[in-house]
């Protein structure tokens, strides 16, 4: 069958994703993309940025817990943390959601990505007034440059794909500067696309944290319907703590949809063809 | 962007999957279904039957390792196997390549599905001439019903989806006949489609198995990019065997993509939603 203009599709090396929309709601060409925001027939709410899937209303779930639970319950006492991207919110949400943090700092650079969120996705944004919150609009690589050392316990990078501005935010350099602010403890979580699409990449962000003096780094799977290929991942390291040790992981205590302990043990099992890549 | 004739698109309650072809390499109608194959761009080729993708050169891989070793391992001496469905032979495959097996016999209903795979997907169809294995095509319902008791140690069951002739394969009558056909500490597995897209079906199945007087059931989940969601699921179950027990699973000694004895050991740590469904 062809897809008509009724289906939002995103196609990448022979490969198409689609949801069947129904409305438009909004469209806007901001300083930095094009947002737009769909409704779908069975996915809720659509999130697009340049013409690519940030997220829907169903599905956001695995991604936004696993991209922030894991570090936050290896961390033995996770204070200070530091959203990288993650204009929707949904990540500073579950953050938020651990009584340890006492602050939580989120550097965007496109202010209208959280505006909207907060129309279209207010349940991702219900933590914005946290009183924890700081939520600031500009360049993340010249705030993390200029952060303090020694600063921060947790750094998630919730970016774009390394594309255009976003491929800096993908580099040892930019790695560099995350350790640096980083506190002894420290970890630092990047999502890091496809492992089926894109294994150089992971390769590339694994060999870019150990540069930048990371001493251990794990690369955690999860299942992502509406990104392609449908799998997804998120790599976490340490700065003089071991991301991989199972066994001190702070036991899950928040009502959680994908995240529980096991589940985190689980996906540390990495799958053949990946174990071999990033060895 | 609209999808035109040059994409084949599957989709289902508002979600598509697309891969983009460069040919239709055949296209019949069988007894009991149109099958077709495409070369793809970025996928290899393609099998679809009824218009519903089964399998591509790319990513089987994930599904026959995963539908295969697991019970294979977990048992521990599978001399006798028997494969419902999976008339692409990818899974005869993988269940070949144990040295423990001595027997495998593979029931599918329709014989042009091997034919067509023998000539396009040749890799999979490799051990189709193994000495120890038997190639049936015919009814598997009615085979299993006739079927000598405590016979057989793993039963895989590689179907299609459950609408139509298929939906048998997924219903307690049948699996009371697998139960039947089983030694005591024998394994059946079903595939169980998507933990995102079919979680009453995924219930069922468990209900279904334990109620055909299973003692023990695992569901697996796995990645499978060109599967709706992207996320799909095996489910074991033991007849007096712990098919949940970690401790007792034989290591992984053949050269794999997906599964290894961790990855096994892993998945069966259900994300939270998927362990509160199947309670």
């Amino acid at each position: 069958m062809t897809l008509d203009q009724n289906w939002f599709t995103e196609t990448s090396d022979g490969f198409g994703l689609a949801l069947k929309t129904t409305a438009r709601l909004h469209e806007e060409q901001s300083e930095y993309q094009r947002i737009e925001v769909y409704a779908t027939e069975s996915f809720g709410n659509l999130l697009t940025l340049d013409g690519l899937v940030m997220l829907t209303s169903r599905d956001n779930f695995v991604y936004h817990e696993m991209l922030s639970h894991p570090a936050l319950y290896r961390h033995p006492a996770p204070r200070d943390v530091i959203v990288v991207g993650g204009g929707d919110c949904g990540t500073l949400r579950e953050v938020l959601r651990h009584d340890e943090v006492q602050r939580a700092t989120q550097i965007e650079l496109d202010e209208r990505v959280t505006r909207v969120c907060e129309r279209f996705f207010p349940e991702l944004c219900e933590a914005n007034d946290d009183p924890r919150a700081t939520l600031l609009y500009q360049d993340a690589i010249a705030w993390m440059r200029d952060a303090e050392a020694n600063s921060a316990d947790v750094i998630l990078l919730d970016t774009t794909d390394p594309v255009g501005q976003a491929s800096r935010l993908f580099g040892e350099a930019f790695y560099r500067d995350c350790y640096k602010t980083l506190r002894d403890g420290g970890i630092v979580v990047a999502q890091s696309e496809s492992p089926l699409f894109d294994m150089e990449l992971l390769q590339e962000i694994n060999q870019g944290l150990r540069a930048a003096g990371f001493d251990s780094v794990q690369v955690l799977p999860f299942p992502q319907c509406t990104y392609p290929s449908g799998w997804w991942s998120a790599t976490m390291a340490g700065k003089n703590i071991d991301v991989s040790n199972a066994a001190e992981l702070r036991r899950c205590d928040l009502p959680t949809r994908y995240y529980n302990t096991e589940l985190h043990q689980g996906a540390m099992a990495l799958p053949q063809f990946l174990r071999e890549a990033l060895k």
